[in-house]
């Protein structure tokens, strides 16, 4: 975990917000790097959902979210963690994170500390105005239900995916990005007949493991975890956790529940008309019927919803963990890569004049960037340092694809030497092939 | 105006934020099409910041931010609004939008009230732990600037860029999503050598009004407002506002602004050693010198800033505005089209079987829309209505810019009939002549 945390703050992938006052406890800034590996990780997903299945809808609902919401949610009453006081040193610990020098006689009883943040909204300030900074996404998916089925005339199964920050008062923030109090998730709730459900999240937890194979995370790191009956929350009918090896510990990367219909039920209006299975709290606030219609019987459904909520950064972190190798070369000597999936890279390729101040060189190689540029893969740069093999390091450590040095050879014969991240094999490629072969990175 | 919030409202665009609890005022969710559009302008100015450009690093930073960083920045003294009572009706409002049966002698004296959300950080809740919800992204773009420049190597001139969620408690929010109490920026801050500065602001002046230009905003629907001297914030030389002609009345789209040295100068450590020019107040706290070494004179120089700061929501009302238009056909009858640049449109391209119960058409325009789909140019879908008039007229209000249908002329003899948004005309297209006919669409 240091080598990643020292890499990613070296790198420019990973910084702590507000360093320069001493830093905020559990939120971070994506540097350079992080934010276009963050960026690539959010379209992969947002890619795979909205765009290549023709069932899903897309959705960015804001922040601030109505205290309503919440409460019919449960979170206002439940969404806690318990908090303990040491007497002796006077600070506050989550009741199963008490460092050991404090585990004596020491400690108050534990106290339920709600993790939602909360603020004034208004030029009214006596407490009468709050909203809450939404503790996921998940829940302003429900509240749009019915203006979503209104205008996109939808019919079940289909599915309602956003990717957004979330906000948690974490009460021991820790672990790098893994718990921290500023998040981004990226979440489907997808709405399916009851009775079909148990296929469905399936189905769901397939398609997620399988996903996350393709984002560079093998199988055989991904433990998955039936919740025990026990555990589950008092609306999941049922919870697999994709877990994953950590480096501090084997902990969730992602969430797929079967919510069956706790949560449309929560927050329609007319509960007692529609049949819902799920204990849910009398609602006498909202105004809309957040249930479908059956094209064939005309009844109203409350539909079933599958969840499958992964975290992004947590996703990240894996992703660098998974990426991130120190390799003995032959020659004796070691070097860092980071062996990302190239279309999680930050830097697709880096084009790389061979002599820093040899205009001709310099001019070439913008221009090859500029073409490759237009293929729209990402970000492309123009590494302008003079230093080849200085050159090549950093964009190992940084997980680069491909690196293109632009030589005498090139203004000679029109032929560029294209390095390989992975192989490090180098061969001579002519300027007109350079396209097709950046392209194949990105069709494996 | 009425007719755009309708029809966001109607196609899924833009809806009222917590809408089933009586929504809150000045938040709105972004619906199926309206993240799509969103999502399209960000990558349209990421790309053309980032990508295109090879003097532009990106970041994506915390909402929630130290109070020390709004301290320094001046967020916490003037970041305020002038606040009246009614003191018959009981209302607050801004002091500039009394309405007009509020202007007698009830009024009280108007009062600084500061815009900044605030809220409680960690378990303690005594108020001595709060953190802001930022009210602009471009400061912690400053308070990044050491961890960039030492992670990047970067020298002058270069930018950095954000794009991301800002909070502004407005006493008044109005105008749909033109003044809301959550929204997103993108913003950039160039740095540059002292002396050189207004060179550059001129040249962002220009640069971003053809950004404007190539989003579908034509020159003459924008008008350059120099800021006159006297309306300048203290910290600003010379600040060019982009105005557009919304619905509502001329208005500011982006503001470019030359901040000199006052936002690192204010929050550099060590200032009294770096001659900075602007009035910055005294600063004990910041552990970090913002500032750069020039590599011939080895001199210590705070940058200049030119700032080019756009509101995201903003351009998406003035790109609908432009886009909207209800067009009189020569049958008698009106359309409303959406003439949105293809490569904003929500979705880019609909293929519409004749028949919907026709299993072979179905087949035939799921394939065509995976093909197309892997082309990464965004949003395909396939419209399974079976009315491809109200097909048609569904995506003219939408701005997709092609329909593609799928008819037994695709059994037969492999070709599709493509009608074109704008034009309306329709063609016959050879199924393997399709993706370079959709392709053209994101050249022009």
């Amino acid at each position: 975990m240091e080598d990643i945390v020292a890499l990613c703050k070296r790198r420019g992938f990973i910084f702590q917000s507000s360093e320069i006052y001493g830093g905020l406890q559990g939120l971070y800034d994506y540097g350079p790097l992080g934010v276009e590996l963050k960026n690539n990780l959010k379209q992969a997903w947002w890619t795979s959902m909205v765009y290549y299945r023709d069932d899903i809808e897309g959705l960015d609902a804001s922040i601030l979210t109505h205290p309503d919401v919440l409460k019919y949610s449960g979170h206002e009453d439940t969404f806690t963690d318990p908090l303990v006081d040491c007497k002796s040193c006077g600070l506050r610990f989550r009741e199963d994170q008490v460092p050991d020098h404090c585990k004596d006689e020491d400690l108050t009883d534990p106290r339920e500390f709600n993790l939602m943040f909360k603020t004034n909204v208004g030029p009214i300030d006596d407490g009468s105005n709050v909203a809450y900074l939404r503790p996921e996404t998940a829940q302003q998916i429900f509240t749009n239900f019915r203006n979503i089925i209104d205008s996109t005339s939808r019919v079940l199964p289909f599915g309602i995916a956003q990717i957004g920050k979330a906000f948690r008062n974490e009460i021991t923030p820790r672990n790098f990005i893994f718990r921290v109090r500023e998040f981004e998730q990226m979440e489907l709730e997808f709405f399916v007949k009851p009775g079909e459900d148990e296929d469905w999240h399936k189905e769901w937890v397939k398609l997620r493991s399988d996903w996350w194979e393709d984002q560079g995370i093998p199988k055989s790191r991904l433990t998955l975890l039936e919740v025990p009956q026990d555990d589950l929350s008092h609306y999941s009918k049922a919870t697999t956790d994709i877990m994953y090896e950590f480096p501090h510990g084997q902990e969730e990367l992602e969430g797929i529940a079967n919510r069956k219909d706790f949560d449309l039920g929560s927050h329609t209006k007319n509960q007692e008309d529609l049949n819902i299975t799920s204990n849910v709290n009398k609602n006498n606030s909202s105004n809309a019927k957040l249930a479908i219609q059956d094209i064939k019987t005309k009844e109203w459904i409350v539909p079933f919803v599958i969840e499958p909520s992964a975290g992004l950064d947590r996703g990240v972190l894996a992703i660098l963990t998974e990426a991130y190798n120190l390799e003995k070369l032959d020659d004796g000597k070691e070097r860092v890569v980071l062996s990302l999936k190239p279309h999680l890279s930050p830097i697709k390729a880096a084009v790389i004049p061979l002599k820093k101040n040899n205009d001709d060189l310099v001019a070439e190689a913008i221009k090859l960037k500029s073409e490759l540029q237009t293929m729209n893969l990402g970000r492309i740069v123009v590494e302008n340092t003079g230093n080849i093999g200085k050159s090549y390091r950093k964009h190992d450590e940084i997980g680069t694809p491909i690196c293109i040095t632009v030589d005498f050879d090139t203004l000679d014969n029109g032929t560029v030497t294209v390095r390989d991240r992975d192989s490090m094999k180098q061969e001579k490629v002519p300027l007109n092939k350079v396209a097709s072969y950046f392209d194949n990175y990105f069709k494996a």
